[in-house]
């Protein structure tokens, strides 16, 4: 398995260097996809309006997204990647260089979890959990993929009156590290969502999934889990995803930017999404293009190389063409950053008594 | 049929008029519960967390509601109410007194109407939508209910870059007065909804909603129809859902007296919600329970007598004692909201400069 | 005094008649400014970071405008124009050809209006906001503006429980009907916002300002304006404003177009704004660039002929640097729209199912 | 000084341990006001409605509120305490029992920080800011308050495109640490918010508040601190406020759990707020009482015994009468919390599937 360094995301840059680095540095757009939208599947409120298809077909799927520039994809464990059909996406790797790269695990859907997973009051209900969670991480690790990540979408309340806080953070926190010391050196990735389905998750929010990866690091104690992080590697790291984060109402830059401060933005997942509302997985660009790429400006200024993983859910439209849509947008997006005046903003950032407005200016010019 | 006369909701009173109309009007409790919530069915994220079960079997757990002072059901047509069931429903009124008050139209599930449907931009989808529309109708009169209810879900856009605003609407709003003139006499509520499964939905807002009504019953030509406007009816009224009206971040008691001042508060569903966020559908009371308070003292206010639709969708609890609790909630508002003293609340409004923070101290000691 | 014709906004348009439509009809930039931000004042929490200026000094900064395209000027009654000053606006048009195009009413700032302003529960404020509407309407057709502007920011509520709906609303439409009637032919436009400074506002979306201006027009007797009435004109319109448009957690293009669609879009004020939040006032396009352009577009699509009201907060630069950019932030956008395929995207509405993922190309292939 | 152990709160219970401590532990209600809304100051949409009053008149307002229990006073330093006045809030004291303590930073409504305060990209501001916070600390000691808060309004940015984030958060913690190992032992707390006055906030979140605490903890070196730090002593601590909590939609008793899990809920700011909007600092539980109560609820779990400061913007009610209001409606909400059966309640936590629905009518029995 190859562990990932992202130690470099925490550099501190002066204003020269920074200058030096946006200059220099350029993102690299290896893109990932999720089988689980290949086929999407209809929702309490109407039914699918493509047919569905199982695993096998959906690789076969991927295969035509490698023409636009697709490098990675990732499938739940167990329900879409398991030891079983393994050997399908090992093969999709050998032909088209698409790898397995994030493993997100069940951990919301069946009706076992009904009031929770990792966190829930039953211990018998904690113990399949953490079982799927341990089985995961082998599997990434057999599987040579990047990184597990833990969406704790039905972990979490609905009312918050007498809830027990402590005891819901405090038993998924150690759950999760004993899983990771029982299978040291595979990096996780936390994905904070503020609600849906769950009334109220768990981590609602970006820096609340800092927090609790820094917990959840602190309970490690195997040897080699602490030697990696005596190294100044972080193993529990955050997934942040763009819908996820509007609907806390965050700011996106801001929240990817405070991850990647302390070398935790292990992977990214692009949508997007009106502030708050309902989880909608809409194409990249389609609500406010612009704020996503500013996101995309604060990544190469954090020197961001990590996968950029398309999390969609694109209920009307071929999902190839969908692809084709999504990376596309990020690549026009990727050469509009490219064309500004690096010099320029970030003189705006120190000297704004003398710069009033030129921001405003040059983001405007690019739009011609 | 049973045409429902709400022309009492226009009523203006003088400050003298109100008092006493304050003191001697009492809400009627009158429930009505949904027969599409008995057995919620998962969604996106999840699986069921429940038995699903049949309209028959589904029937039957209503007539176990009636001592919970549940006076009504709702079933959608043809989903769950339509020519062959009918009097399976006539028997259940018969037994137990609960009858079919309200019927929303099946206009959104379905795969044709992926995009929209009395505003499908294709022909071929509206027939089909029109259809269903007026034999819905039909079935109304047929089972003397009170209202059809057209929630259009599904009618909107994803984009709103393009979309043909007036195009949309015109569409809606002809056929459904066609409908309503093919078959005259029906009264119409309209339930308006920001966003979801549309991720924007043709009437957002209650004022969206009412400026349709008035736009429907503009376009009506049956001499039948024209006559009860004439007579100061509304045909086309609205249904609004507190769920629904939260989630476009509107004021409760604000949304519901806009409806009543024109007449057109036909239906009311009751449930909890935050600002904005997902549907939830939660159990009245749970999310700010003093905003669902204030509706119901601005109900006593306007005079409402209609029914009381608890529109929930209790995935973790058994739809019978969610409905237990429910109408207890509602019940305790009701004794809560009858305890005030409406002559100084009346007196803090139009004498604010002497009344500074009154207003607060009473609410403040009805907590007690 | 012009009377300024909007009825062509209610032009329904067949496909062929539309596509033509685009391909022949730009929007024409006609920027106006509002005097009153020329040198902001602080807030809340922090001091003013201008000097601030009189009124005859912000005229010249005025002038200065002139070359950004700026044809018109709007300015409160009586606080910023009035009987005594209104000859240095009439000289501004003479040097400069800016003209006064809008009046807002000073209805909201003063201490007299703690409880509102023409929906005030005591006669003797509403007297005092009466006579100056009166008068407001008065100085409109003295000035030769266009419109008179009501932004009833003061008017509504703390508090929901208790309120009295039925009066607030009477009250205020009653008044300005009487007004409009000792004034005829004088167009006001209702400036809606959800809340700030009041609470809750007595109009909190567009829709809601729609009712407002059809219930206040049903109130109409002079001859003068029923005839007016009677010929298609809407007396009443509205003006609204982007950033209480997304306050209010509207969908711009949607709130515009519902009000053109009555010939109603009587002005326009522009900004930019996150949803919901405090009344940023941004300039144009710094937030969520693309909705703004949408709404451009369909500000063109209605064939709107109106101005372009630049409303803004400029705390940190030069108003006149500020105009500078605004201006030309929107005449990007409007070369933007107008390299838009017109036909490609009629098409992708009347047949989505055969261009799934077509807008999304063609709106990402502009960003180029 | 007094240096205030909070380490209690981080105590973990058994659920046997956590029920002897809900019928054993009480809150005990030390109410704080906040000296700078004694007599409001109007704000950019409307002038003030009371007469502004000097610090020694409101100091004699101060001593009016203690019969309702008022046990503490703050005041920013150095605008409404100071090295000159200090001596009044010891006579105070001294006459009434209500000590200085806490004591807010003046870090925001100088036009000197126009571009922020501790992380102001100039140094010479920067340097003011500084100076301000290392005397500010001083006099806290020097007055035996218990706190110093810093809300860092303007700090943060106006737009995300281009910030330099890393920049912005290191200078700020930078000069915090540095100022408390000037003056080491102060316990310092940061109140978070997500806007306003500054379009986006340095700290948007409760979660963001922590990390810098835990993050300026990181960079103090005061062997005095060092072993404060040690010994289990939070230094960095939170004030979290009840309208800027919900101002980032977030949920109120997560995020002060959140805060009192490691220690740091150093103080606590109350007043009521709908979700997102503008500070509207109305009085506590006129808006969705039930989740303040629910916040109250927590606050004893997790055995909080700080001060319960009241921090509200009484425009429209003299501050006496508001002060008399908030102390009655949390002294309301105390009660009504200690009616709750704690074992019921903890039992539906622990065994949800054998208490469907138990919550909700336990808590709607509490309201009748």
């Amino acid at each position: 398995m190859p562990f990932v360094d992202h130690r470099n995301q925490k550099i501190r840059r002066s204003k020269e260097e920074l200058l030096k680095h946006m200059q220099t540095f350029k993102l690299d757009l290896k893109f990932s996809v999720g089988i689980w939208y290949f086929t999407p599947g209809g929702g309490r409120f109407h039914e699918p309006y493509v047919e569905q298809k199982g695993i096998p077909e959906r690789i076969e799927m991927a295969a035509e997204m490698a023409k636009y520039g697709v490098k990675g994809i990732e499938a739940h464990y167990p329900a879409e990647v398991n030891e079983e059909n393994l050997h399908l996406y090992k093969q999709l790797e050998k032909e088209t260089g698409i790898r397995l790269v994030a493993v997100p695990l069940s951990l919301f859907y069946d009706k076992i979890f009904e009031f929770g997973s990792l966190s829930n009051p039953y211990e018998k209900y904690r113990k399949i959990a953490y079982e799927r969670l341990v089985n995961g991480l082998k599997l990434v690790k057999e599987a040579n993929a990047d990184i597990c990540i833990i969406w704790p979408g039905i972990d979490g309340y609905t009312y918050s009156y007498g809830h027990l806080y402590y005891h819901m953070w405090d038993t998924f926190e150690e759950l999760v590290a004993q899983a990771m010391d029982e299978v040291p050196g595979v990096q996780v990735a936390i994905e904070p969502k503020p609600y849906e389905p769950a009334p109220n998750n768990i981590y609602r929010t970006t820096a609340d999934g800092i927090l609790a990866a820094r917990d959840i690091e602190a309970r490690l104690k195997n040897p080699e889990n602490l030697k990696l992080l005596q190294e100044g590697h972080a193993l529990v790291g955050l997934n942040p995803e763009v819908g996820h984060v509007r609907m806390g109402f965050e700011d996106l830059p801001y929240a990817y930017a405070r991850v990647a401060r302390e070398g935790r933005l292990f992977h990214t997942h692009w949508n997007s999404q009106p502030l708050g509302n309902y989880d909608q997985d809409l194409n990249i660009g389609v609500v406010d293009w612009d704020s996503t790429e500013a996101l995309l400006y604060t990544l190469k200024m954090v020197g961001y190389q990590g996968y950029f993983g398309i999390d969609i859910n694109p209920e009307r439209i071929p999902v190839v063409k969908a692809i084709e849509i999504n990376t596309k947008v990020l690549q026009i997006m990727n050469e509009r950053i490219e064309r500004l005046p690096h010099d320029r903003i970030i003189e705006c950032y120190f000297d704004p008594e003398n710069h009033r407005g030129e921001l405003e200016l040059i983001l405007a010019e690019n739009h011609r």
